[in-house]
């Protein structure tokens, strides 16, 4: 079985030479495949958002220099692949893993294969413990909210945050979730909507702006949250509007987990102020669908991303342990074991 | 000259027993006014968001009476449009003025009427005081967020929040205005864009999660914000989003205004405890210009308002003054003698 096939849906695949991955943009209306032997096609999909979520666009930027490997093409792929998002960190991670395992390999194109394949079954696994370790945290009858898409279609696995409440309602313990819809883009109302439905979670979309209100009328028992990058000090990148979430969080005492594999923090990375934010382009504010909402003449900020502040963080779940403060010695237990090891 | 037929754009105009609305849901595409010589048309617009803004409203509701007494229904009318909207105070404020002036007038329509223009053309005058001593309160080069629409769309006017702006533009004192796209219904991108632009302000839409963010990283000086109801303690009901945004202004020690009239005060509503949050169809958040964005299947939670903590407001500017707290002691400054000279 290839890594992957096991889950309710498979956004990315490699097998013979070709990587196939669903075009998210489209869902849920439609369920587009696309199949490619270019690494270039991968690189694209990573930057359109068609292949989207911090674990995933590692996973695809492995499958990327996979593909490369064969057309004799590493270094400019792991170039053009690495330059597609400047945020996540696990997509520089991925690169840098599988061009280390092909360093002289006689056998490039098994070697690197093999290591992409590996790294996709081991964000699986990692989803798995992340998961189990997540939902006990979480109290018996919990609403959960949450934000963006954290699921199989961001991780290739069950999901980070989306998995903790998968997960969680597996053992009965989910009253309700309460999905942020996710703009610009709406993950939360497309993605995240889709796997609770099929998984037969109860659930709500909100818009995010009424985060804040349903936190202080109590109606909130936790939040859970993915991760784009987490710097060395637990100060945390993810997808904008997390930062609101948790401010709201801690003005009312509700707890506030960031789950993501151990991948994804940056060790180099020491606090918020050395963290890039990408911007994207303004037409994912003004236009809606193709078409445009705002006035012709407009103009946008994108910013993709915001930072929340390590104060604000109940515990960040990962797949070896449950981080709490101090951040900045809970995260030197976990990265430095694995900076030897590798 | 009709009331507001100053303004750049004339969101409503009572006219020969006839009210002629625009139907601010479809701008800014198309710009499409109604006339009507029914009450329940009236009714119908303010409860489908066609004619919004709690300033606006109110005066709709008046205009609305005035028909009313063509016809001889003005009981029917006046609950009619009082449970159009149940957290708006202006508009069971301007119904109740206008049925007390009616009271044993001989010719109750030229009564009703007169006293409709009258609040009106109050509006307007409100719109201007608030709007200077709001633009007093910013610094020079500005740049100053706002949330929804608050100008000429929303009072019939110059705007409150939005007509603090306008002014402080006047006077070449905003370098950047940043407006809240303000989902479901983006009163930001459609209405504020649109008025900005005709003022020639520079100005950048964002959505509404990425505030917080933008707040931390230094850039914005206020934020500055119309109400829906202001209770006697000063805590604020307006536009879902505005709680989430006054929490961040609270962490980044940001000043944070509420402009609004006096006429939005409801001394009757001690405590946020006390405000009724209307909530509206899940098809604003699901849907969106007629096509489902969601899963088929989602369901949604739509409070159209959220509350603000009177702790978190810098200054409540109104047309008498600009006050500050303690509010109970300024809030019962400037509606107690109102009350006594009504």
């Amino acid at each position: 079985l290839l890594p992957g096939a096991q889950t309710d849906i498979e956004p990315i695949r490699y097998e013979d030479g070709r990587v196939r991955y669903l075009d998210q943009r489209l869902l849920p209306g439609v369920e587009r495949y696309v199949e490619t032997a270019d690494w270039r096609d991968v690189a694209g999909a990573i930057g359109t958002l068609a292949v989207r979520g911090a674990p995933l666009i590692g996973i695809a930027a492995a499958y990327g220099l996979a593909l490369a490997a064969r057309s004799g093409e590493m270094h400019e792929a792991a170039r053009g692949l690495t330059s597609t998002r400047p945020t996540a960190v696990n997509l520089r991670w991925a690169i840098d893993r599988v061009v280390a395992a092909s360093g002289g390999a006689a056998d490039q194109v098994a070697t690197v294969e093999a290591e992409a394949l590996r790294l996709h079954q081991e964000q699986i696994e990692s989803d798995e413990r992340m998961s189990e370790l997540g939902a006990g945290l979480l109290p018996d009858r919990a609403t959960v909210l949450t934000h963006c898409n954290t699921g199989s279609l961001a991780t290739g696995g069950i999901g980070t945050a989306l998995g903790v409440i998968k997960t969680a309602h597996r053992q009965g313990k989910i009253a309700r979730v309460l999905v942020d819809e996710t703009r610009p883009l709406l993950q939360g109302s497309r993605l995240t909507a889709r796997e609770l439905e099929r998984v037969g979670v109860r659930f709500d979309v909100i818009v995010d702006a009424a985060a804040a209100g349903i936190i202080a009328a109590g109606g909130v028992d936790a939040i859970v949250v993915g991760a784009d990058r987490i710097a060395a000090n637990g100060d945390t990148a993810n997808k904008v509007g997390t930062y609101g979430l948790a401010l709201a969080a801690r003005a009312h005492d509700v707890p506030f987990y960031v789950v993501a594999p151990v991948s994804t923090i940056d060790a180099g990375t020491r606090t918020r102020a050395e963290i890039t934010i990408e911007h994207r382009d303004e037409d994912e504010v003004l236009a809606f669908g193709g078409t445009r909402v705002a006035t012709a003449r407009a103009s946008a900020l994108n910013p993709a991303f915001d930072v929340t502040p390590h104060e604000l963080v109940t515990a960040i779940v990962t797949e070896r342990r449950v981080l709490r403060a101090p951040f900045v010695d809970a995260i030197a237990s976990v990265v430095r074991p694995a900076a030897v090891a590798s």
